[in-house]
């Protein structure tokens, strides 16, 4: 495979949305993305894919095999948008390799059995908008929800060229592919710390997202006495080193997290009435996170009768856990030791567009190592030979597959 | 005094800047408190005050009195701002009020000794400007701090009439007024509890306010695991129930409040990175605030170590406590008297004009009662006949300290 161009393509891709602080913001359905687009889209082209933009927004590669009659796809892709101040590999890596594994197949006139699919999904970092519509999940109502771009769902898939009228034509059924394999980023520092070069995935972690209510009462800060406050941004401080304390007070890998909050009025002469936050909790284990959240909701109402407030809970998203197929594992696994790499079988603690691609058809992942763990940050850092080994690994796992008699 | 007239007068005020939710959002430098300043303008014009917008753009009336050559102008006024999502109260019952007694004193041909002045001051509650401005305190540096309207002092004080390249011609020294007076609502509930109908202030607690940021560092809530975390929220959380811990830890009317808190980037699925929030503490002692503030700090220290992050602290303003003339407290007290009415000494909670003012002669504060001690909220109440009582407190007041020997 031609490396140099993965990390070409790769920086030209960062130019879209690049902060001036390193790394990009190109939020899903904002001009980055669409300019980041328009040029995946011509790479694409170069690639020799048939390419279409399906109603959902997804960037759609076609590539014919030699029994494209008989047999299903193999797909592969990843996305290509970010989180606010994101960095360059999230995503990235996997669809710049994706596309160039379709370009070396026509390059070098090799003919899979199988046909190939490359698809860019749309919003992942928003709910893996693009997938879930692929698998039948996205609702007509999630299509009226304000995206982080500002516009709506149904508003942000008509300015990516989409059509949210008809997302009924891109549902697809299980048994619809043959395969699904991603590569991406581990987002974690377990392979870097352990230097490890390829990331077997075991599954993708369960992630439920809860926007948090508390309302207390507003009041003038000089006046109100301690004993006499309502202070809802003291019970959501207080409930916020609950969820730490209760995702903590238990082995495991599960992590809980709030990420989000405002309180209103928000002057700092005035007692905060009202504070809005998002729970999240993750884990491989589905039953696990509903203990966890019944536990912080005990803990939250002897919050709530301390502080006078009121804790409400409100389900925003839920991605249940999704397990990766065995025979893909293996593949991954005799692909890597081909080309001398060290593996690591792992879960996914972040969530990917692999889970909703799960429900179709078998799935697999592989991660490369983040530097430092870090990722969802300017500072999230990939090494350029380990980029090209995993594109190698997915290459290969792909032409392994595509001879495999059962997936 | 004619009563209805002063509550027909804080009705019409009322519908500038009026929620949807009730109460007030006046913003300094806002239209609806640029029109609310007109409506009042209006009001000292038909009270036959001589007025005028000094170059602070402070609205500011004179009426002569018989021996205003000799004899320093006896003041009195308030303010008519509010916080976003204000009541109908706070500010706007002194103001009103004060220009009602001008009109007592001219409907009737009641000449005083003293000159009277009103004044009502702009933006309180972004800071006393229009006060400080005219005891001097006000720098250079302040006049391009943003606003809450958006617009910097500076534009703010163009954009209400005033001149913020002459703001020296407004300077007044000590020595420059007999007194200053003013009329407010308590915005505390120990009058409305007591069921006493007067507050005489012994002083204005003094405010520090700091802005506090918090570094810790931004990444994936799904990969990093929860050992690995430097989660400036949580250390927000931890210091925000630190701040009420120590200021509920020693004896006294104290208080520490959070009103104001920003965490970045704010998705639900990254790891706040940073955090900056507001921190203010008020005691009519200085030295009291000083000794929670380093408290806090020892504090905070701890859980920067624990947390893996790092506090940082802007003192962003202060004021020191202010305590109010032993003669206007006797006069007051006198007034209320021969009305029939029962006062109580109190400090105030609440920074106020008065605080400034007291820099430039004698200075006296009368509370009313506050239904339930509700303030800065649409749920902000005072009973007309508390209001009326404390205007005509206010108006013998005056008479009282008009043949006063000394203040």
């Amino acid at each position: 495979m031609n490396g140099p161009r993965i990390l070409e393509h790769l920086d030209v891709l960062s130019q879209f949305g690049k902060n001036p602080n390193g790394g990009v913001t190109r939020l899903a359905y904002s001009e980055a993305d669409r300019q980041g687009r328009d040029y995946v889209l011509g790479l694409m082209r170069a690639a020799k894919l048939e390419v279409s933009i399906d109603a959902a927004g997804n960037l759609v590669g076609w590539l014919d095999g030699s029994n494209h009659v008989e047999l299903l796809p193999l797909v592969i892709g990843s996305h290509i948008d970010s989180v606010p101040e994101g960095g360059n590999y999230d995503g990235d890596v996997g669809s710049i390799s994706a596309i160039e594994i379709a370009r070396f197949l026509t390059e070098n006139r090799l003919l899979l059995r199988h046909p190939l699919q490359v698809i860019i999904f749309q919003n992942e970092e928003g709910g893996l908008i693009g997938s879930r519509a692929l698998s039948g999940q996205l609702t007509e109502k999630e299509l009226d929800l304000v995206s982080r771009s500002g516009k709506t769902i149904a508003e942000g898939i008509r300015f990516i060229g989409g059509d949210p009228s008809r997302l009924e034509s891109v549902r697809r059924k299980r048994g619809d592919i043959a395969a699904y394999v991603e590569l991406h980023i581990e987002q974690g520092g377990i392979l870097d710390t352990e230097k490890i070069n390829i990331g077997v995935v075991t599954g993708i972690v369960g992630i439920n997202w809860w926007d948090v209510t508390i309302e207390g009462f507003a009041n003038h800060a000089g006046t109100t006495p301690m004993d006499r406050r309502q202070d809802a941004l003291l019970a959501a401080a207080r409930f916020i080193d609950l969820v730490n304390r209760t995702v903590t007070s238990v082995p495991g890998r599960q992590v809980g997290t709030v990420g989000r909050i405002q309180a209103l009025p928000g002057a700092p002469n005035v007692i905060p009435g009202r504070v809005t936050l998002s729970l999240e909790l993750r884990d491989l284990d589905a039953a696990k996170i509903q203990m966890l959240y019944e536990k912080i909701r005990t803990g939250a109402e002897q919050i709530g009768a301390a502080t006078g407030t009121k804790f409400t809970y409100k389900p925003i998203n839920e991605n249940v856990p999704a397990l990766t197929s065995e025979v893909i594992r293996q593949k991954i696994g005799e692909a890597a030791k081909d080309l001398g790499l060290t593996t690591k079988l792992m879960p996914s603690g972040a969530g990917h567009d692999a889970q909703d691609m799960a429900l179709l058809g078998p799935m697999g992942m592989i991660f490369v190592p983040s530097v430092g763990g870090i990722s969802h940050s300017p500072q999230e850092f990939s090494r350029p030979a380990d980029i090209v080994n995993g594109a190698n690994v997915l290459l290969n796992t792909l032409l392994k597959l595509d001879w495999a008699a059962t997936v």
